[in-house]
């Protein structure tokens, strides 16, 4: 059966998915094209639904088409005219997913000598989410943790910036005083980046657990965050601009830190 | 005189910026916002003309305003109206500029053995250039050069995420053979990162100048600008994705190479 009404009741339900208040609903999220989907399938992350449109696929995309049509959920065969109905893409490639949305508690995210929590504090811009989601994966941080008041995880822009990170990263969220008790029960060393004043990213050392803190690109950290946390970084800038992006700094002091955790930074 | 009609010719002119055509025909380009336009008066930066609407200001950035009106350049005194026209933001802030478009030539970037010249090659995505922009002057790279097929520097997406840097950084580009010849003539050590088989960034020693290439998001960078890339560099991943965002990469190399030149590390 081929799908091709943009009416169709599973059509309506991948559309849903576009909006909060549907993907609160369906607790489910949209992913889509050829790079995201093979990393759900890699990291065997629970799908919900698969929709297919062969009109839409590109060749190098079908053994990878094939693969979602034959895993345990429904698969969904659409025209383009359904396929774009459901798509949050300018340019739809013909393939889908409704994820499950998996969150981890907060007290059960690692809290040992060599694990890094990256918190993301306000943070409010999609992409930068999403990158920061994706950085936080290749260097081997253990989870992002959002807290405050952070654009939603599986918002399709964040879930098409992490590049599939998002299926093999831990996330969870926290309110900040629920954050403070964790990271003072956990014996947690919070870091945070400040524009002066703080030690340069290479001369943070310790053992973990690490939580290093990201704020919004707008406004930084809130003035608390920066007073409560227990060690501060800056990267020290020698051109005429006084702040970087955030998630760069994040990246640069997550590189830093999860070397030295990982121990192959030689001193 | 408060301008009001969408179809006045400096409002117009403006609103020619938005497009590339009208970008080269005009050799100028906008910027828009308080900390965009503070940048451009802190550079001397030379300005064709400047709009203004007091109905879209804030308090905060009425003394800016006051300070873009006392300028040489035309100021244009506009309603809520004719700004909207005029603006490519969504939520225009009712401070505007058009900027001369001033570019260095490939032959006087400077070659000095503590020179770092940033490379996008066939950098495509806005976003992505202009927050390279950012972090290269923030760091202390000495100019952004744009090999092969990039996006234009003076759109306004790369201009809003430079923050500013866009006035600061000296700006250059050149086709593929213009630059090899160029690295060659000037003794440049090309580096290039690569997925596996590289130095670890903070491993890449020695003087400049140096070139740092920045490939693209979708295809990195070329097969034969690997090849005839001088040094190599890897990030180690520990996560399960195979790649970070390429500015992300970019970020991390230009870190230690430009904090090593500079003479600030330690070894």
């Amino acid at each position: 059966v081929l799908i091709d009404s943009p009416h169709n009741q599973h059509i309506k339900f991948f559309r849903a998915l576009h909006e909060r208040k549907g993907r609160l609903q369906h607790q489910a999220f949209l992913g889509e094209g050829a790079r995201l989907i093979a990393e759900a399938l890699a990291a065997g992350y629970p799908l919900r639904a698969a929709a297919i449109c062969e009109e839409l696929l590109s060749p190098a995309a079908r053994p990878l088409a094939a693969r979602l049509a034959a895993g345990p959920w429904p698969c969904h065969l659409t025209t383009a005219r359904a396929f774009r109905a459901l798509s949050a893409e300018q340019h739809p490639q013909g393939l889908a997913i409704a994820a499950a949305q998996r969150l981890t508690a907060l007290h059960q995210l690692p809290l040992g000598p060599r694990d890094l929590i990256v918190v993301a504090w306000d943070l409010q811009e999609p992409g930068n989410m999403g990158t920061l989601i994706r950085t936080a994966e290749f260097l081997g941080a253990q989870a992002l943790l959002a807290v405050g008041d952070c654009v939603d995880f599986f918002e399709p822009k964040v879930v098409r910036a992490t590049a599939g990170a998002i299926f093999h990263l831990p996330l969870a969220s926290a309110a900040p005083q629920q954050f403070w008790a964790w990271a003072e029960q956990g014996g947690v060393q919070v870091l945070a980046a400040m524009v002066e004043g703080g030690s340069p990213p290479e001369e943070v050392h310790g053992q973990g657990p690490w939580a290093v803190l990201v704020g919004s690109e707008a406004h930084g950290l809130p003035a608390q965050a920066l007073r409560r946390a227990t060690r501060h970084v800056t990267i020290p800038r020698r051109g005429r601009l006084d702040s970087l992006n955030a998630t760069i700094a994040a990246a640069i002091c997550l590189y830093h830190l999860t070397r030295q955790l990982s121990g192959e930074q030689r001193r």
